[in-house]
């Protein structure tokens, strides 16, 4: 049974305050500690029990203990740029169609968090293809993937926004960067006939610009959505209430899917127009 | 190329007016005819064709063809109940940390709009154990999926809320009935150690009543959230701004993780409470 | 006692069936008669009453009687024009620190709901001047105000948008029209120093041509919102929840408060720049 | 020109740091200083300007003056408690159908930030009677009230809740109390026939037993919302794009109108069940 395999050496573990509704993600390693607001929590501990199991810090405070789901993988990743937050990962996940065995492209690595969940949806067989301008970025991003076990379903690649992309007949692009308007011929090109492009941009100009080349080159079906979480309170005595804090915006997000048309090519070893 | 496969008799296929934003999904049949607002439509002319072709209608009207996706498989279902939004099942995905391959309990069939997801999403090699306690939803869902073509992904049968269920060591659990609360303890027995549940309800004294149900039955992280997706209007004239119809709610969406501890089995073949 | 002052002729009144929530709002006139869905009610049995009194109509179903609130008669009145809702209405009110005795100009009458607000609350002793470039708006709202009583604090006028605004030293101006961007410098020379100007547009380009002009024209504090009503279905049996439908978009409502500076006026009656 | 009246001693000012969108508000005093984040601001400079004047502090920082709004006296008060948000408060202000001269019930002083708005909005002619049970909330309430200049048209006083209201045949009453039920028998025999009721609650569960209490006891026209006010940043460079922070809640707000019917009055005084 898979599932009750004890924790072990080497793997990720979440350890969960209930108490503060905190956690920490870490790997367990032999005679590994982890400081806490609470006390120290020793790996050695950890390892031989299985998930949800509690686990005491020196000070006596009581933790739970997990592997991580992607989300806690996601929100954990080491930080170079603003990440896609779960709840508009999840849209474009349904908007992009992701389905096991999937080739994907990524414009706009940043840290990761998007690759991380892309990857683990596309399954053993898929390939998520990953480019960004800035190294830096490609580096970190590829720690974070590895992290979370999945950096043998990813490609990183360096890739200035504009030029061709050196993948075909992917079954979804997702672009995230400043002008995704010129990333969007070298989108078409490279997407398989009928497939899904999903774009994230922070303003209405942005916005605006990027539906309008949409339009332009050769795409339809175009949806335009933000998604508005919000968290709610459930205590017994107190009652239950939304969160007084919230999280107002984090971008606009658009949808598409590749038309056939006769339109130039942007590359020669473009799809081109077949068989309308 | 898999991709560039032609559309054939016997697919589905999403039929879609880019002018009116308005779509159609109907099987391909030898000599069958789509009736629209805008004409005939016929199938003879469909099969040949590659997705994001041009297609006009009896009327000189132009349509676009393409494979449905997830949504719109979702959102086409034969109606017998209230569905599960594509906004909210999106988030309910990550809350359930799918992946492919996963074995899945639904309780709560329904019209089967989320089975339909989940069964995209676990890939061939998972499987979705949905119940439903009334035959005729059960036989309607049944329908919607072998439509989607998921038929052999998912195990339906019948159950009272409250009874055990008969499928053990699940990857996640998802309850969509009236007193979810009732399902728990039976949910934390089929749950393998660590993995999630959640929970759709449509009011407040139900999210009460089950988030408690989930602290008292042995499950920890447990969060709430209700979601909601605003359509933005991108017109290159008239300008960018929101739509003035939303839809202002459809459930709270509740999440948890099961805990290990030591309580009475609600079955003789229940996990119980190893090793802590 | 004013407040028990009987119904009478001459008034309007607003018929309330609560088991529907609809309401119908109509001047009392001897041996008039109100056709409803539910049968007939005589005015002539309505004269006499208090507020809250229960009227049958001739079919037996109960109703209400009330005189209107201010937001009925900002709904009901005779649309020719999209209207500002209460949501925002009441927003604007706050932003124009709108108080007793004071002077207003609104720019965009249109059907003049938010002008009848306006001259509820300014009493007796305040005045609101209104414009609109379309002789047919103004007639028409001119009769929505006179149903709620409120002529005497009105002074309607025909104005073209960017002409000079013919009275001076005002406390507030709203502007509601579609390149509010053209009237932004009548507005400050007609406001008194520090007074507040408040705008709502419906799109992004709109809001930020217009935001744009006021930092350029002379104004400071800008603050734009965009303000959601959620409406909450609370029933004993089934529970709390939000509505299902919702109004997801309006307008963006902008706010500013008048700077002094040394600027050229642009009419020779402009209150210019005294006193720095 | 009453408005060109030049800024004194003894008034209220807010001072406006547009770089940095902060405020603040105090009385003018003869060799008064202000210390800001950007220097010394010296009062005698202020004294006779108008509002809207350029100030600089005494490290040449640009500051603009102003008579405060209704809204700075509402977010400056004095907290001891939680106040109501002007976007609710604006709400309340049309569904208590808030006009000058009106005399308005308020049980729940708390800080008395609402009671400030309600103050300004009745006019010299009306007044606020406003209750709590604390004498600590009532005196630093008095004293926010006299700093807004409004002390005259507000009458303070103890009470408890549940007990009968010293004041009868009022046009409104607003209920700011943790068990606001309890207070709406007493409600019902202060309002004049047909009055609103208007109450702010921050749980599911005090909604519901409100609204259940306000149709038992004799009030009808019930309705609940939440206000969410989103605000928009817009910069000429970056673009146009709501804010990433919000307040995701502050209240539930519910209205209502009284109904006539045959009751047992709760006092002697009551206004009873009058010519049906």
């Amino acid at each position: 049974m898979q599932q009750l395999r004890k924790l072990d050496y080497g793997e990720s573990v979440l350890v969960w305050d209930e108490e503060r509704k905190k956690s920490f993600l870490f790997v367990l390693k032999p005679a590994g500690e982890l400081g806490t607001h609470k006390g120290k929590i020793l790996h050695d501990e950890i390892v031989g029990k299985v998930e949800g199991s509690l686990i005491l810090s020196s000070t006596g405070a009581r933790f739970r203990v997990f592997r991580p789901f992607v989300t806690d993988q996601m929100m954990k990743v080491q930080r170079k740029t603003q990440i896609i937050y779960p709840k508009d990962a999840a849209w474009l996940v349904l908007a992009l169609n992701i389905k096991p065995g999937m080739k994907i492209i990524e414009i706009g690595t940043g840290s990761g968090a998007f690759t991380i969940l892309l990857a683990q949806l596309i399954g053993p067989d898929g390939k998520v293809y990953t480019f960004d301008r800035r190294e830096d970025f490609l580096k970190n991003a590829k720690e974070n993937i590895k992290r979370a076990g999945l950096e043998d379903r990813v490609v990183f690649d360096l890739l200035n926004a504009g030029d061709p992309f050196p993948v075909k007949d992917v079954d979804a692009v997702f672009l995230d960067l400043p002008e995704p308007w010129i990333a969007i011929p070298a989108a078409w090109d490279a997407l398989a006939p009928g497939k899904a492009i999903a774009i994230i941009v922070p303003t209405a100009e942005q916005l605006k610009k990027s539906v309008e080349t949409l339009k332009e080159e050769g795409f339809a079906v175009i949806d335009t959505v933000e998604i508005l979480e919000r968290r709610i309170l459930v205590r017994k005595k107190e009652g239950v209430r939304p969160f007084e804090k919230m999280v107002g915006f984090t971008g606009y997000l658009i949808s598409g899917r590749k038309l056939m048309k006769c339109r130039k090519p942007v590359s020669s070893n473009s799809s081109g127009c077949p068989s309308l």
